[in-house]
């Protein structure tokens, strides 16, 4: 998935779906990969830029047609629960495919898979690259995993609360101080915004934790591997998920992931969320029948509270816990990238 | 998948892999379907009978050749890690669809998805029924599960320890009792065995729990659902699937299975198994995350102890963990089936 990163000119498209939960491929696409970006399409909200929008990517601008923009690929840029293409987003696609433009696609509805869309692409030498469409197919064998390579893996409360994020500004912060610190994307987003990894939650079931395993097998000549995490491990949806990954990459040390005032689980708003002390404890048992492992650090997603109400939280949980705790935006990941480094010295002690 | 109900002149496919571990879906087939199979093949062994074969399947002949019976279904009788066809299998596939023989397979690697098997099928009007393929996508809702439909789900210290088997005999004995009780599938040999059910292992990650839920919401009509299990909570390769399957259908008890004598995880002889009280209670939490749940009997496999060791390992077991224990083949499911009534009233109350 290297081939991603060629593009320099990308379309995040979000028509009409424009919302932080929906969009969070195009927001960090936006955030991590800015240079790269052309336009925003989202008919609704053209005319307006990208940091209006979303918060994030300046004056990147947002269009209604792909025709107001010289650009080299099309981003689906929503991650919908259950992957389908919006109908409505198809004439975009279309259109894209029709003036040999490549559409990027993370949904598990493979646009390849689409005889019209395929036919088209060939028509006009344009590509479609689905993310997530992966011919892995191996189970985990518990073995062969380095044991002087650190893996570190962010966990969470619930979905969309910024593990990736979290993930992505500890390895950053770590590069920052000269460590061999690797990135590993295990969901589309991060695999669009890395160029590599593997999207975990479409493997077939029984390689989930195969797949997680080798992630970390190919990528131990590093020092350290910060390992994105996914779902949760109490979310009725996706816990599969979770688990699988949590075993197949057997991780030394957990960064534990919330939301700040989030009450009920994402997308499942009947079913309260779990208290974030079960949570951890969960996360810890559980991790630990695979490989022995412990919570270093929490990050904080208070982007719905004030900065006097997110700098009261992160220091009552951090005393609560007895964790560094920190919000990677207002506050940095030095905290955190502190607690890796510091379990990376207890364990070669 | 009810289809597969109506084959009555089996033969099941083991040849040169009749190994316990292996075959259990040959295995599982001359113990639940007797009456429907004709013939195991096995050139490594023709001449004797699936009795001596395989303890179970009486008189039921080995055959070196499909020409030898007058076949309607040739059933892939294995099912072996990763779920590939192994490459001496495929010359009895050939032969059987070149007479118009229907293939019934439960492998990851669909033969239905290879070219020069689907047109030998259609050639000769034979039938290739891939179990495990299945266009299941949908996330589960964590709702819609009723209240008053008992839910018991079968789970293990590792593959392969007979939850299967100890789903079935508590179905079967609730059954004789005037119960209202299901048995319900979620792996290939279940499936090939009932008739009906949703090959987990194979679902897309995503929708795993999904999968188990539908499976759940479909069969509320009745007042108890016996759930096979899948895998183990610590088992490094499987996890996924078992966690996804333990939360999709959020059961009320669990019966714990575990084979005597077993000290590694099977297929990966380096890796200890857990203490089965530690497995208990991991289970006992993982899903109670999801809803109130707890272990209300053991299954015991003692198929490589002697009568007084397995009556010693039962009575032991049962009183150091206060729980009914018994080996189904041994002593029947009576003292399960009894854990099962009781907790239905209890929750009825």
């Amino acid at each position: 998935m290297n081939e991603l990163l060629k593009y320099r000119r990308v379309v995040l498209l979000v028509d009409r779906l424009a919302t932080p939960f929906l969009a969070k491929t195009a927001i960090s696409m936006l955030r991590y990969r800015p240079d790269d970006i052309a336009a925003v399409l989202d008919t609704e909200q053209a005319g307006t830029t990208a940091e209006v929008l979303f918060g994030v990517g300046g004056k990147i601008p947002v269009v209604a047609t792909l025709r107001d923009v010289d650009a080299d690929a099309l981003f689906i840029g929503i991650a919908p629960p259950g992957g389908m293409l919006p109908e409505h987003f198809r004439p975009f696609v279309e259109q894209a495919l029709s003036v040999g433009i490549d559409v990027v696609s993370g949904l598990h509805d493979f646009l390849s898979n689409d005889p019209a869309l395929t036919l088209l692409a060939k028509t006009h030498s344009a590509k479609i690259l689905d993310v997530r469409k992966n011919p892995f197919r191996q189970t985990a064998t518990g073995g062969d995993i380095a044991p002087d390579c650190l893996r570190v893996h962010s966990v969470g409360q619930d979905c969309s609360v910024g593990k990736m994020v979290a993930t992505l500004e500890i390895q950053r912060e770590l590069c920052r101080r000269g460590e061999d610190a690797s990135f590993l994307a295990t969901g589309q987003t991060g695999i669009m915004v890395s160029g590599k990894g593997l999207p975990i939650d479409c493997m077939v079931a029984d390689f989930v934790n195969g797949a997680a395993e080798r992630l970390v097998t190919e990528s131990q000549d590093h020092e350290i591997l910060l390992i994105e995490g996914q779902g949760s491990i109490s979310h009725p949806s996706f816990s599969a998920v979770t688990v699988g990954l949590l075993h197949g990459c057997a991780p030394d040390g957990l960064v534990f992931c919330y939301e700040m005032g989030r009450k009920f689980v994402k997308g499942l708003d009947n079913i309260p969320l779990l208290p974030i002390g079960q949570m951890m404890d969960a996360y810890e048992r559980t991790a630990s029948l695979r490989h022995p492992c412990r919570i270093i650090g929490i990050a904080i997603n208070s982007r719905n509270a004030s900065a006097e109400e997110a700098t009261e939280e992160r220091d009552r949980v951090g005393k609560e816990f007895g964790l560094p705790a920190c919000d990677v935006y207002r506050d940095g990941a030095s905290a955190l990238a502190d607690a890796v480094v510091a379990l990376k010295r207890e364990l070669k002690s």
